[in-house]
């Protein structure tokens, strides 16, 4: 008889369920029979990549056959020069992804219990499960985080807690004050972990910037990414800022070679590109303001955003809505597996994206 | 009183050695005072990158906003067009690293054992240590792995076997008809990972072809990787075939990212690029004779191999030698970590590289 290897597999990756990827845009339009449709689902950058970016990586191919720098030298240098910390407090990952996975596998064991919020980013659950942990969500406060019931769910078994600031899909943030009065109130043996993906789009002046606090607390990890405003999503790099202590225990169970070279100096690149990345935010405003307005006008409501993106309420089962925006050549992502099945998010694009977008919206929610 | 985060760590994770990287060439040549080094330290393919994935990854580059295809929909249809397996079997990897530490994550909760030789590849020892297995090393056989060893040290709490063909950093194998043999001993639940890393090396007629014997055994799984005979190190991408249940398991703790875009279509172009493939193959059959006279000359013993890399014996502690080839401008590998201290292992390079490499061995062992 053939083995059951489902049985073996440890008990938090049984209850698992396989990630069901999104088709690329080719195939999904050679499938509906459709072209030129426009990509508003992954919360990617839709000015392109930067140029000194695209430099970088020409420079570098070249020696594509050569491992990657195992200790990101440079990169780390060009974060400690721009951001003013020590390179021994940051750990490079695949991605931010890849950083949050690396935080679960040095402090959870099977039992231990991991808390997040209702509507939080995905792969807090996953780390959480794939470990063995127990998953406390608390309810969410308006769409955003609870802080106050986040700290009252603490335990003596709580390992880690994930914070989003601003939280993917809603949008949502909390002011430094919030989180400073959160922090009085976790115990220095959990790990609170901050969020920041999307950090580079806010402009509210009561927005804590991690970086800078993360030196206050030991028990704080930051986590950043170059997917967001950095317009780097196809070639993996995010980052954690934490105390000495925790960078040392998540480079041991860093895999060594987890960042690409591309990637490498392709983030060094971008990091020194400010003209870049102030186009990226004012884009995003303008096509935030623009996004506002059209729903308004077509009498939906939305969760008002910080981030590239926005969720709009449908006012009814989204899924039918998201069909038919496909349709229209509009590809957005449903968010009925954050408990927002009403809800559409979608990601800020440029001008005529957007006004395709709502040109789209309006022809669906009308027919 | 700060919190010991050591403490709060898993047990497995307290355990682990922080991984100490190689610093790059040109901060070691600035330390050392030295220039034009060359570098035979890594197994990497002395060729430079294919032209083909070159140009791959020049029409992908300005998508570098967007997020990879998270299924590697069109480099998984090329790994079953080329290899003649279903693309249900195939998991890809941030590197064939990335896909071992999928397999333990699945596989391997804390008190389960895990069973590798003794001189074999690194990464089974991390992958073990990490999730918190025991690690059952058996003792080599004329450097290789004893088949018969490992195979008697199987226990109720086995969960995985590691095996290495050809096996890095020793460049041993094992035949078709012991790795069969082998099997016929291995219970159906306990997961036998065959690494072929350097498998496009070889020519023995008798090495077995794992992906050809992974649909015969359920319990199996062969990764292979891109980062040697193909050239693209730097980028990342490897990948797993097993069965379509083992094959589900990894891709359920796989980060949906965990391969870069540039990775998926340099890979995907490598795989065509027949000619590349064999002129690697060729001048490190070339290289390996090269070197192996110069040692016979130099009267120096090594470990026969079949890779593309060569332990090379220095009759007493490595160290010392490694340092002296350093000042050379020969960058190689010590060993004394895989229980070898008195070899180095030099991967094979072209023609001028092993003539450099020769002569300083000749001047660094004649001092």
């Amino acid at each position: 008889m053939a083995c059951d290897f489902y049985q073996l597999a440890t008990p938090g990756v049984q209850g698992l369920h396989p990630y069901l990827p999104g088709k690329p845009v080719d195939e999904l339009e050679r499938e509906l029979g459709i072209s030129n449709s426009i990509k508003l689902a992954s919360n990617e950058n839709p000015l392109g990549p930067s140029a000194k970016a695209l430099d970088a990586i020409s420079a570098e191919v070249k020696d594509s056959c050569r491992y990657p720098d195992a200790n990101g030298f440079k990169l780390k240098q060009a974060l400690s020069e721009r951001y003013s910390i020590e390179t021994s407090r940051i750990t490079l990952g695949n991605g931010s992804n890849d950083v949050l996975e690396l935080i679960g596998k040095a402090f959870i064991q099977p039992g231990d219990e991991v808390i997040y919020s209702q509507h939080a980013f995905v792969v807090y659950m996953l780390v959480a499960q794939s470990t063995g942990a127990k998953a406390i969500v608390t309810p969410a406060q308006n769409w955003g985080h609870d802080l106050d019931a986040m700290a009252a769910a603490i335990t003596d078994k709580t390992r880690i807690i994930f914070l989003a600031n601003p939280n993917n899909p809603t949008g949502t943030w909390f002011s430094e004050q919030a989180l400073r009065s959160f922090m009085t109130k976790v115990p220095d043996s959990v790990v609170v972990v901050l969020d920041e993906a999307y950090t580079e789009y806010v402009d509210q002046s009561e927005f804590p910037d991690g970086l800078k606090l993360q030196s206050e607390y030991d028990n704080l990890v930051v986590t950043r990414t170059f997917s967001k405003a950095f317009g780097l999503a196809a070639l993996r790099v995010g980052y954690a800022v934490a105390s000495e202590a925790i960078t040392d225990l998540l480079n041991r169970v860093r895999q060594p070679f987890n960042v690409n070279s591309l990637a490498l100096v392709a983030a060094q690149a971008v990091l020194s590109d400010t003209e870049y990345l102030q186009r990226s935010v004012t884009v995003n405003n303008e096509g935030m303001a623009q996004l506002e307005q059209g729903f308004k006008a077509l009498g939906l409501e939305w969760v008002p955003s910080v981030g590239n993106f926005i969720s709009v309420d449908c006012g009814k089962d989204a899924m039918p809505v998201y069909q038919a925006l496909l349709l229209e050549g509009v590809i957005v992502r449903p968010v009925a597996n954050y408990q927002m099945p009403n809800h559409l998010r979608v990601t800020i694009g440029l001008p005529d994206e957007n006004s395709r977008c709502l040109e789209a919206f309006a022809k669906v929610l009308n027919s």
